[in-house]
């Protein structure tokens, strides 16, 4: 399937346009001309290409201020395929998964990231198209005691990390629950709190409701060493609403760890979080999962495609977005990677102060219109044609 | 100015990319790989360019449905520059605009247009940089009576054509007062509405603040012979809630006139009237100004350049998205236009139905998050670090 994929629309358009007006591409398309890619150290470069992973590193910096220091950040966003056939043991394919995410952990370690965040569910393959219980609930975990977390959080204390983990989760304090969480652990190894997905789909052969509910953690922003974090999981991403409430409790940067196919979503996925940024005045890290998942049993679909075993492309793509509108180019559609940004957060309030969108942002109005707009008599406002 | 400037992004990558490279361009970037580009009429064509304006059109099919007939509707977006120098008198400056944008309304309705918008203020310049009440506020008019109403209202009934048109509005009955205003004449050219800009920029040389006040009208949908339409003002486009309110009460296409520069929002501009179409599974057109427009006196400006007489370059780039998210090349970076798009309407339906975006929207979440967030003793929802 890979071999057919375009690698990368951000190269493709590298590769075809020159000089000026490459320059050009870039100020209308990224927000700059100039992308700040940052460095990466060789011998990472190498290990990354031996383990079949890319790695990139953009920078970006914000203005000098007379009196806050620079609040200088390093995220990194993994995206990866999984490891083994689907068809194999559970814990055969979890703990495969987990030796190839462990690479690229160690390897964001030494590029000196702070904030790492994985894809949705990325110990797992996405079994949701399959809407069978069978084996694949057996992969959801405990927040505080799941394979998931231990592992992280040795890495997380080890190189000093704050670590996203978005997980399947198991909730036995709540009559055995199963959830779309991410769990939020810092940089000492602490599970610090979770959030669950707002959000869920029922599109194509995203069949998670099957699995779990609407998540019931409000718009947790966590305190971190490195700033304020939320997360915003997959399909919250089409919720503009979700977006602002994370914005609205204060957060800086907001993860939206996602699995989502080629032939779906795919010219949305630059627009969407992309939005969010600009909208809410923080930074927005957007992953996607990668490859193409095949699974035992046909399944069939929303959109009435005949039943079948894969489900389609998981295009990665990844990118972070800052509150200024600029972009980094995306991580390959085909290949595990690491992306790295280097975020100065100061730029968040920088941004508030030149563009005015949250004070401007009468919420109050809104408030009123919603309170409105969700009664079973709201009448909504129209005016009659003539 | 416009000898330098780039003509149009869209056609850059046209000339560069070429068979499957283009194909998978267009698939990603504008959503599908054929732009379902119409014909225009010749004459119309020849017309256009003896006259200095560019006209194209392009086909937004639905699928067919066994219970409900397609509803066609040709809408029509027109960008232009302003027609003579700011320093002459208003009501010649007023003329010679009126003089060209007839000429466009036209060939519009030659080619079946059946709802047109024009840009934001579009019978003045864009004067609101200069911060001076005098000449500019004389360009302000009444909605029912004004000079823009009179003139369209003919052209309306004429063509039995929906007309948008955004002014400045003077509205005599509430003292005096000022407003950025869209009206609305219906094909028989009858004023049914008016909708006022709710969010006002204050954000470099768009000093609005100084002139007119947030839009007191919340968010009317105006039931027209052609569907359900609604107006999103220029800066209204930053605000998801803006948008979102706009789809609540029903709208299924909704104009974005603006009048927006270069080196402030280009780089937003492709991302956030395409994801207002995408979250609210309805069509959104969005409209800017186009040109550099220069003033008799200097003034200064948000963002700390030294005084000066010229905006930026208005980069008209006029686009219409559906609500499956796929879009339209844009109009030209620096030449008047007529972009005409055919919708179904059937799409916004059976998007909701595939996709799901309004039916888990939560938005009674939202309203009580709101409603605790507008509190001046609102604590946002904040997890300690440790």
């Amino acid at each position: 399937m890979e071999g057919k994929e375009l690698k990368s629309l951000d190269e493709l358009i590298r590769q075809n346009l020159t000089g000026d007006d490459l320059l050009e591409f870039n100020r209308i398309h990224y927000g700059r001309k100039d992308n700040h890619e940052l460095e990466i150290k060789k011998e990472n470069i190498q290990y990354g290409s031996k383990n079949n992973f890319e790695i990139s590193c953009y920078d970006f910096p914000a203005n000098k201020e007379e009196l806050r220091k620079p609040r200088i950040v390093k995220v990194g966003l993994i995206q990866h395929s999984i490891a083994i056939p689907t068809d194999k043991p559970i814990i055969e394919q979890r703990s495969a998964i987990f030796e190839k995410v462990k690479k690229i952990i160690e390897i964001a370690a030494d590029e000196g990231v702070n904030v790492l965040c994985l894809q949705e569910a990325w110990s797992m393959p996405f079994a949701f198209c399959t809407r069978e219980k069978k084996p694949w609930c057996e992969f959801a975990e405990s927040v505080i005691e799941g394979p998931s977390t231990l592992f992280l959080k040795e890495l997380a204390s080890t190189y000093g990390m704050v670590i996203i983990s978005p997980i399947l989760e198991r909730d036995e304090t709540h009559s055995d629950t199963i959830w779309n969480t991410a769990v939020v652990i810092n940089e000492m190894g602490k599970v610090i709190g979770k959030h669950r997905k707002n959000h869920i789909p029922r599109v194509g052969d995203f069949n998670e409701s099957t699995y779990y509910f609407e998540g019931n953690t409000g718009h947790p922003v966590f305190e971190t060493t490195f700033g304020r974090i939320a997360i915003n999981i997959c399909y919250g991403r089409h919720h503009p609403l979700n977006w602002l409430m994370f914005g609205v409790n204060g957060a800086e940067i907001v993860f939206n760890p996602s699995a989502t196919v080629a032939g779906l979503s795919e010219h949305l996925w630059a627009v969407e979080a992309r939005n969010a940024a600009i909208a809410n005045s923080y930074f927005t890290c957007a992953i996607n999962r990668v490859g193409t998942e095949s699974f035992p049993n046909e399944f069939t679909s929303g959109d009435g495609k005949p039943a079948h075993k894969e489900f389609g492309h998981f295009y990665g793509s990844s990118y972070v977005t800052a509150p200024d509108g600029s972009r980094t180019p995306g991580l390959s559609r085909v290949k595990d990677g690491l992306l790295i940004a280097q975020l100065d957060l100061n730029m968040c309030r920088q941004i508030k102060d030149k563009w005015g969108f949250c004070m401007t942002q009468r919420l109050d109005l809104y408030a009123n219109s919603l309170n409105e707009a969700i009664k079973h008599d709201f009448i909504p406002q129209r005016l009659p044609k003539n």
